[in-house]
């Protein structure tokens, strides 16, 4: 098959049937702006199946996504959309770049929790952006950003609890949102710790991408402990 | 008399009645985080006079400003305040760090005006702010930032259309507003070519302060011929 896209953490091939398509996961890690790049075996397997998992409590609780269903070990079948160029970034607690940007220290709740854009540019370096920035450079429509507002905020709650019970932590999490062929906003990409930032509700150690980040520990073992306490292994 | 405040352009003292200041504009040029500084004789003499007048402007037209009268050549009374640590630019065209930051076109106009929110921090290196890093920092409260945002674009209307029967083309601003002790907000700082950037409407030279930041000419000069299409000197 020929891949209609290659990012850097997963593949994209045509699906089985018309406006669908094949997300498969790599074993590849990127960070800074994939400056720093590894290979980890079983990685894209666990994205994988933590993904399906969480996409499947979403619909659960009523949010809709572009996932249809799991396909293998290490892809899903997802409805065809054309991304919309923007990093949604909802944060439970500070870390990582706002702490360094505005000075909040590490771990500082925020309540409500806070919503933030990034333009998805790798030559500007993924700058972020207000509403009113959105709507200049004609990235999305009012209506379209409050509706993807109110996903992304959805789907925090949603994922915030079921990480609580399991005695995890979310502390923050990078969402991407496509746009269906009739207009629909749908909720897309992966959801994976590679795109949360899951600490240990106890210890507070991290059990996401920092790990690679910020070279402390294990990457694979931590995704591995995610998955076992969502009984996926 | 000892100054309350001394900044980069300006000295603060007491003013002769209770909750008044004395805002004194020095001959000194900064920019780039006052990495870079110069002094220009007449500088200040030419800020206060376009300041005041221009504040005047904005009073006939109903904004209020804690301006209350010139009193020499280098200074004006206004109300004391508490500065909002908040740069508040509006822009009319593109120009100067948002064509790097987000890759906009040097001129492209924004209809409407863009506004933006700056951190007055200069350890973090005045960092741009959305609404709700706004409210999650604490420095403004929703009904301050509708009442800031109103007088800034209603500032922005009055300044571009009397800036334009001059022949200048009135490109962006930089806004600071302050809080009286009973909560009014009002725009305070001054208003000069040092905070607007002015570009001729034929030639689209530039007569602000962008002349020091990108050494392209005599400051003073611009200053002056902007004073001067003003009928202050």
């Amino acid at each position: 098959m020929t891949p209609i896209y290659d990012g850097k953490a997963k593949t994209l091939f045509a699906g089985p049937h018309p406006h669908t398509v094949i997300v498969a996961f790599k074993d590849t890690a990127t960070a800074g702006n994939a400056q720093k790049r590894a290979t980890f075996p079983h990685k894209g397997t666990l994205c994988n199946a933590i993904s399906c998992k969480l996409f499947e409590l979403l619909a659960a609780h009523g949010l809709p996504s572009h996932y249809i269903r799991k396909l293998s070990d290490q892809s899903f079948l997802a409805h065809q959309v054309q991304i919309i160029p923007l990093e949604v970034v909802v944060r439970n607690r500070a870390t990582g770049s706002i702490t360094k940007r505005l000075g909040i220290p590490r771990g500082q709740p925020f309540q409500p929790p806070l919503l933030e854009f990034f333009y998805k540019s790798d030559p500007l370096g993924d700058p972020l952006l207000c509403e009113s920035h959105i709507f200049a450079l004609g990235l999305a429509t009012q209506n379209e950003l409050r509706e993807i507002q109110e996903q992304a905020l959805q789907a925090n709650k949603t994922l915030r609890e079921y990480f609580a019970e399991l005695r995890i932590d979310l502390i923050d999490m990078k969402f991407e949102f496509g746009k269906t062929p009739n207009g629909q906003i749908l909720l897309a990409d992966e959801i994976s710790p590679d795109t949360l930032r899951l600490w240990d509700a106890q210890t507070k150690e991290s059990l996401d991408k920092d790990i690679f980040r910020e070279e402390k520990g294990d990457l694979v073992t931590a995704y591995r402990e995610v998955a076992r306490r969502m009984g996926l292994v």
